[in-house]
């Protein structure tokens, strides 16, 4: 992995973390954080407490790394903060869940500017607010002098509210396969700035700030899923999760993805064109746009924003993906998508 | 920050994180990790989901960075394990808790051994099996190239068993200060590595493998004490934190702190006289054991492991720390230990 492109300048060094101390940043930064409706005990102790109502919690972690996951010369703080809570945020959806609180682990160098710190609390804060959410603890620390950047560390926390979590091992066959929120448009940022350049915003402002389609993943339990994962590594990577814990054949249609993803006529066209790619390749292997990948008993009804795109078929464990039938590996060797996984620079 | 010696080899170049690939090592990983008596979904779906019957979740977290918190060749990786989760669990006791699950994100060069993280795993495992935890999820990504090392991010979190959480803001003049667990072992222990020895090893030990009193933070609430906190950035510091969050003064005892952490003379007066240090200056001021500090009414009957070692007096917010009734800065000076706070490397 080469080294990204140096860094913009790191500010004012008065104003670094070495200078106002790990003390100092914490106070900070946790004066942005909003308060969590679910919060009994809030920042500041040994350790938060929150009500969990429905008697179990839902976990996940998520690791953004300087140089991997952003670059501060590409993204904003606060467009960090909100990547970096999106990504559990939509972990926790996929589960059926809603988040209720965040706690963040950061590492960063001494010479990182405070301010930087607190635009990414505000980009924390930002994401989780509509639901309720915040920050409820954290723990900044001053990396090594020379640590390439900073990591940032993020677990979320979230309630099912009564309902049973959707995991990714109960496809059956006959399912219908559904998408809800973007594929692609995160990538084609991605390959817009990685080429210099810093338009279409829409697709820009999609890789920086990824808007996951959150209601989507309780609506979707509601209505009674079988399976969900959220899309980070890519569609045919994550439906490859979802058809090898359920030992099931996913089958995508390609006409119905087309229609979901790339109709009516837009920016990724639009990029695909300038930078002479296939839009399909982003469709099948883009992750970070974090959309949410389910399957439904074959007459249930699809919750607002959810599209189906394929079809649960027969399968041993690791009979994995298709399009139109054909292994996805040709489908993606077909639109120049050469590997499964996610698009990330690297 | 000085960067630390040149670490150790870092093993079978086949063996990397690089190599094996993200999905790789966190199979290896998690196979080690024991199963949470709590966890109602496991590792391996978007997020985990554990069950809260007191309707309640305790979360904390703590980031260690590779050359600050901990070294390769000073700490094997179960060590660093052990350590990690020791931060966690003590803070997670602190309130009154007791920890039923571990997350935990992972930035590591991609040249780290996955025998490595394996240690790692082995050692949150062996330290959270005891109450029944486990780690129940985790992210682990190769950092950029040239990154300086691991940066580890533990997230814990606990149940209270219908206790209500101790905060650090509770403590009211006339109760009684009290002490449960060891001060001092993990910097005597740092010290020693710092000079080149390893030995005595009761001190080295304490250093990696830090052994907090997790069952006096359930046994203190029950007990009725009014705040408690983790002591990890050195007793006076957390004493001051105590004493800011309740709005008094801590005064400590001298003698009842000589008696409960210097007798009967043992490894830290050992290491004291070979270094040329003041044992009591390591008492005062050294972090990373993760004792546990709490008021207690003067009437209450202090729990197995607890013993006095000062009391709370009227004071403003502020007021901070005596020690004897002198100011505790003015102690600290008299045994050499300039800073109030944590005793670290770096």
């Amino acid at each position: 992995m080469s080294r990204p492109r140096p860094l913009v300048p790191r500010g004012d060094p008065a104003d670094s973390v070495r200078v106002v101390g790990e003390f100092g940043v914490i106070s900070r930064v946790l004066a942005r954080s909003g308060t969590a409706a679910a919060a009994e005990v809030g920042p500041g102790d040994d350790a938060a407490v929150l009500r969990a109502p429905d008697q179990r919690v839902v976990v996940t972690t998520d690791v953004l790394v300087e140089g991997r996951h952003f670059r501060r010369d590409w993204s904003s703080a606060e467009d960090v903060g909100h990547k970096a809570a999106a990504a559990n945020l939509a972990d926790v959806a996929a589960m059926g869940a809603t988040t209720t609180a965040l706690v963040v682990g950061l590492a960063c160098p001494p010479d990182t500017p405070t301010s930087w710190l607190e635009g990414v609390a505000t980009g924390l804060a930002d994401e989780c607010a509509p639901m309720g959410a915040a920050v409820v603890g954290g723990d900044t620390v001053a990396a090594a002098a020379d640590s390439a950047g900073v990591v940032l560390s993020v677990t979320a926390l979230g309630d099912l509210g009564g309902r049973a979590p959707v995991l990714r091992s109960g496809a059956r066959p006959g399912d219908v396969v559904a998408l809800a929120g973007r594929l692609g448009w995160s990538a084609a940022g991605l390959a817009v700035l990685r080429r210099g350049f810093a338009s279409p915003l829409a697709v820009v402002t999609a890789h920086r700030r990824p808007t996951p389609p959150y209601a989507a993943g309780p609506a979707a339990a509601d209505a009674g899923a079988t399976a969900m994962c959220d899309v980070s590594d890519g569609l045919v990577a994550d439906a490859g999760h979802l058809a090898r814990d359920s030992g099931v054949l996913i089958d995508l249609d390609r006409a119905a993805l087309e229609q979901a993803c790339l109709e009516p006529v837009g920016p990724l066209q639009q990029v695909g064109s300038a930078l002479g790619v296939d839009p399909m390749a982003w469709v099948l292997s883009g992750g970070e746009d974090h959309a949410l990948l389910a399957t439904f008993p074959r007459k249930a009804i699809l919750p607002e924003g959810w599209v189906p795109i394929g079809t649960v078929r027969p399968g041993k464990r690791g009979a994995g993906v298709r399009v139109n039938g054909e292994a996805a590996e040709e489908a993606l060797r077909a639109v120049g998508a050469e590997r499964g996984g996610h698009v990330h620079f690297g």
